[in-house]
């Protein structure tokens, strides 16, 4: 039997464990596999483009366990009442081959998406960062904020976003969290005074939330200590950026997967040998996260394979000998594994083979010296 | 909520439908969509090998609906009493990105196999074919059997396993399915007078279960109407090959996706400029499929995306209106999509927002003038 997390049971799982818990623990996970990234197989994921929107899988495996997600984005979709993005996932045993769990993975991407933001933003937010500006108050809002604040300490929020209505559920639900939340009535609003902007929109296109010169007017209102970190979490596929290249260019840029970035994120419009640092050498201290107080980073994320296999196996060991899940049939399991036909559909053979038959069965078993194996 | 068709189900469905009505009807959608083969997203199996097998996921889209298949494959496992094949799949809405269905696959896989090899030697078995040699009765021989007998009318089998317990078992089933069944000692005895001869066995090697002297003395013993063809479905990942190579140089071949088979089948040692058909044109009329009475085609296949996507739309058509699916809760639908967080976790919001919060928010509320969308 294969483990079954539905959505039900894995808002439960998170509200129970406690959403900041979860996001503590899975960044510490997150580190873990980013530190040991060399052992995974790693693959750009597979896109099916179409008029509204894109599929994709995401698979990886660290030689143990295989992961993979399957996952939409369809930007329209806000428009039309249903979600952006929605996510389902499993694993499996390498060795064997068989599935082990299969998950809801919308509100667990939600999760990932906002812990790898915090634990790129523990090695590139300036010290002593408390007040985040964020662009766009989706889906994703709410778990940037508290990923924020479990990590780092954040507390202080500064909101735009174009749909008024978003802004209002953000604010609603940010300050029933116990943040401090400012609504802005602009994007140059809502990263003045900031240390760390994050920028989560939806629109598929190349938009430019953040321009240069608004990022260097907040610079130059910090005076001296004027670093910035800057989480670009929306653009990611071809054709969907968020950013000023003019920023990306000036700044340290970190990314997860090279040869995934160059074709889905911010770093699309820049030549392949243009310098940018891998996110999981900074963890292993081969490279340099922020290095001064006024350096301008960017964290140009897009979301990699590997922080939804680290999430699904963090899942996958949290409930463990609970009743988060559910086991279901998914994998047909023959005593006989070459008596697929017979013992799945054996009712389909005829029950009366005629004594005839099974005369000349044995007739011919005993006719033919089998060949040995 | 997402329709999920387990084993139990899957194989209800099956036997209460009737396999060989499926593996007609089956053939039918697969000519269908095989007739329609450039409207389809193709793309190469996404294959993460390991020590003792390979784990691929296989995906495809219409434009309409996107299917994948998520598929293992590990000989090993038919020594472990694991089944060597094992696989799920989901098709998804192109246009909302939203999953429709998941199932169970093992099964599904095996029909689809079948039901493949069929469509081919309608186009590719000489005329009149009634004999089949079978190298390999593993757990996909039943499934061959009957969708031969269902779609060109063979009744008369002559099989050879170097397992004997698998031929017993391959004896005992097709007899009670009606087939009159030869056991041989040898694959050269099992090939013997066939017209049609299918390889399906599981070594990951490169084996030759099938040498070009072999097959020479077989047409030569049926004289100027000499014509077979070899349905080749073993071999199906790179070192993973059952022919001699002399005897796929000699034949006329067909393969689903050269991109693929160039990679993973008879073919891959072979220049990727070799001349093959694929089969997709021979079933719109572009290509011809078999030309003569004394030739020797091999239809080399590894099995490709299309063909489950076709075996999951079936399914998927075929279930409506019956209780051969679940309705499982894979996909989270917030009436407000960009209130993820609020409505699956509401419960972690303070329930006791101070008034004086309270009071802030409506504060603020009417000083901000929200931009519009």
């Amino acid at each position: 039997m294969v483990r079954f997390v539905n959505v039900h049971n894995l808002a439960r799982w998170a509200a129970d464990t406690g959403i900041e818990n979860i996001l503590r623990d899975l960044v510490a996970a997150m580190e873990h596999d980013f530190r040991r990234w060399p052992v995974f197989d790693k693959t750009p994921r597979v896109a099916s483009h179409s008029e509204h929107g894109v599929i994709e899988l995401m698979p990886t495996s660290d030689g143990e366990t295989y992961g993979f997600k399957f996952v939409n984005g369809h930007p329209i979709n806000s428009t039309r009442g249903l979600q952006t993005v929605t996510a389902f996932g499993a694993l499996a045993d390498v060795d064997t081959g068989y599935p082990l769990m299969l998950s809801e993975m919308t509100l667990l991407t939600a999760l990932r998406t906002a812990a790898t933001s915090a634990m790129a933003a523990k090695v590139l937010a300036p010290a002593h960062a408390s007040v985040m500006g964020m662009i766009g108050s989706g889906a994703q809002s709410e778990f940037q904020a508290l990923a924020f604040r479990a990590n780092l300490g954040i507390e202080t929020l500064r909101v735009f976003d174009t749909d008024p209505a978003a802004m209002t559920k953000f604010e609603r639900n940010a300050t029933a969290l116990g943040f401090d939340v400012t609504i802005c009535r602009s994007a140059e609003e809502a990263i003045t005074g900031a240390h760390i902007v994050t920028t989560c929109t939806a629109d598929k296109r190349n938009a430019t939330v953040l321009t240069d010169e608004m990022v260097r007017s907040t610079e130059a209102s910090r005076g001296p200590r004027r670093g910035l970190h800057i989480n670009a979490i929306g653009g990611d596929c071809p054709g969907k950026t968020e950013l000023d290249i003019e920023l990306v260019k000036r700044a340290s840029t970190f990314v997860e997967f090279p040869e995934q970035s160059f074709i889905e994120g911010e770093i699309q419009f820049l030549p392949h040998d243009w310098p940018i640092t891998e996110l999981w050498q900074v963890l292993t201290g081969e490279r340099p996260g922020r290095q001064s107080d006024d350096e301008l980073t960017v964290f140009d994320s897009v979301g990699f394979a590997i922080e939804d296999f680290c999430a699904l196996r963090f899942l996958n060991e949290s409930i463990t000998g609970t009743d988060y899940y559910d086991e279901i049939d998914l994998v047909a399991e023959p005593a006989d594994p070459k008596n697929l036909f017979g013992e799945l559909l054996g009712s389909t053979l005829a029950t009366d083979t005629s004594d005839v038959a099974g005369a000349a069965i044995d007739q011919l078993r005993q006719l033919v010296p089998l060949a040995g194996s």
